[in-house]
């Protein structure tokens, strides 16, 4: 059937190997979406997959590198067809690799931003095209404090983020008047992961209080986002434990 | 009792006079907290407390000047002393007068910045006080864009709305570590009031697209600020309509 | 003589009573201008106008206190009538006393504000009238880091810092068309004074590296910003020494 | 000889194509240093090295592709062996073509990126380098409007200067400590070139009223950046006419 089943809606993570997009995807197939889920291997979405389905809910894993016009062309096209529209895109790459700039390598400063930011232009333009021809739809793009301060050390990742925040202006800024609601959450912390349990433990035994970001809590700040009405929509949000410094 | 009844928590609405302060209050009732309203004259408060309590809620309208600090002490004072702890204060005075910076009186920029700024810091204060000795609370100020950016026209505005967010930067940076949380609404386009009603009707006519903003879906946000666990915290959120320029 | 002696320009140099609006003022003297220098006490500014004279340049002390509005009118209009047409103002107020904001003070809190921005509402109002009826001049206002970023035990100083940036934009945007130039100078670290030498011995140590600014450095980028052709003009500077922390 | 002429210093603009850039150029020519141009054909800058030689300074060009890491590296190095020790380099390329969303291809939304920051990455780091070994320099960059806010079809552009300001703000925090000099210069508004003059005759009218850039006025505040006395230095500075809108 043409654009899947009647009135499914389609949530499309990219990047949801991470805490963070996982949470995102099972917080949106719990209000009833279909979370389509995306990163380069799907393979390894397999178990977020099943948890969302055990849990009552629809997902689907894609494979895709985000960084390659054609694959992020086939993967919108695929998935409207196949499954549903899309009616919110959540964008949650990025890798941050410190590094002085002394030391950069072109190379590193230029994955970084093709990760980070070019993804989330392929991705985003591609989507909104959908979207506008519909009148609707969510993007959401998580961001950073990098995106809003530049660092010793943060040349390339604050490069990706800055101009990340420059792409969710721009598109809300022309997109918002066609009923398409972008926004940018500054996501500041360490979230609760394994690769901050694993690398981070003084960091990690903050959890204990809150410290740390719960990735459940993040999630519910991107449905809150996506279900603003129109009269009220916000642009831009942060997210940071109670005491973490800024 | 010490503290009011067992269990009760107020909401504290600073500035209850318009639209947006109304629906806060109500909405903050509906939640089950004990809806503390104030303007400066306690009867033009009447009809909101009869509506809220129709609607199965409490509220307490109270009479104060917040510019005034003995007046301030003795509000917060009081409904700590005879109503509740108050859990959560919104700070909603605002007042915008443009003029020409070659015509601004001294008496005018001053006072804009008294209600606007000079009464969020005193009323700030004085509940972080009572916050900050229970180690909990929440509080939220209104803001606008002109908060953010100075324009023709906007001297005394502006700078009003620059120092209450100077106020909550200061306050949330200082005070998040001591589990209060502490956070900035630009609210950024116009209301749906009797003002804009009466006085743009241009304006006004948009709210039949959803242009201006409900001040309902304006308090849902202030409740989903209030209700954050501790380790996602926005500090600053910005509300405007789809069309509006920004 | 109807505005002072022919050809003259005064520079008005507001908060003459530290360092950097005496470095200031012998800055615009050195270049030929009448220094018209004010604090609240004139005694107290006879060594710097003495040093200005024995320098073969020409100098006005004026005791004026800038808060309160009919001094700063009689201040603009003697000036104007009795020495020349002021070319040039410096606003150079600032106080900065910390304190967390649960033990500020409402009347520090006020005083801090009067002091650092209602002062130099007053002036720069009083001033640009004069200036838009010539269609010609520049008014330069001193800033702070902390008027772009509030922080714990900053909320007065902060919010008086904001405030006095959002006049400058405001009278900015309204008064650049009219051709009077208004910037934002925001110096950011320890200045060569008295006051650091003996309250912070170890900051003032870096003196011998350049760690703190020369307030005859300062001086020179404000000339740089009075003589900016039109075409070109700056709005908002920076100044800081090379190892600041920003 | 080891490092060029004794005594000689090289000034590298980077993107000496435009009317800005030759004027930087014969600014800094016109101070004594050695005036190293580049862009991607050699050919064209001949012109401009006559003019600079012709008025009495030095000047040599060099065909560079700044996107190319091996050719940027490759141009500082001979610089450094042939000519003289670079004591500032000046970043002047930007390439705004303005396209909606929907619309803007991946190759165009990578070139843009690739010349107006990329490019800045590469000859940063490269000169940086240098400049560290030597423990003093001064790094410019041309920035715009559009780093510092996204706008309907800007996604491009504004992304590419976001990532340059990110790019300084990095640098500057880590290489200032190192007397390294790192600054961003905002021009705003329309310059005085052949490309408005064609194509904006209504823009270019202005002219008569300065109320478009004068190349030489932006090479001047340049200039002034590179002579700031390390106590006192500038990061961000503005640029825009008296008339122009911001």
């Amino acid at each position: 059937m043409e654009n899947g089943q009647a009135g499914k809606r389609a949530a499309l993570i990219v990047g949801a190997g991470d805490a963070t997009g996982s949470a995102i995807a099972r917080r949106f197939a719990r209000e009833g979406m279909v979370a389509c889920v995306t990163r380069r291997s799907a393979d390894k979405l397999r178990p977020l997959v099943e948890e969302i389905q055990a849990a009552g809910g629809e997902a689907v894993a894609f494979g895709a590198d985000a960084r390659k016009e054609e694959e992020v062309v086939a993967l919108v096209d695929q998935i409207e067809r196949e499954i549903a529209p899309i009616a919110v895109m959540v964008f949650n790459i990025g890798a941050n690799v410190p590094c002085s700039i002394l030391e950069e390598t072109a190379r590193k400063y230029f994955k970084i931003w093709e990760m980070a930011c070019f993804s989330a232009f392929l991705t985003g333009r591609e989507v909104a095209r959908r979207m506008v021809a519909r009148g609707r739809g969510t993007i959401l793009f998580t961001g950073a404090t990098a995106g809003l301060r530049g660092s010793a050390n943060f040349a390339a990742f604050a490069g990706a983020k800055f101009a990340l925040r420059a792409l969710v202006q721009s598109m809300a800024r022309e997109l918002g008047p066609r009923n398409i609601h972008v926004a940018h959450v500054v996501v500041d912390g360490a979230i609760d992961t394994a690769f901050i349990r694993d690398n981070f433990p003084e960091r990690y035994a903050l959890k204990a209080q809150e410290g740390i970001l719960n990735p459940d809590h993040i999630a519910d700040n991107y449905w809150h986002l996506h279900v603003q009405p129109r009269d009220a929509w916000t642009h831009e949000l942060d997210l940071r434990p109670w005491i973490e410094k800024w």
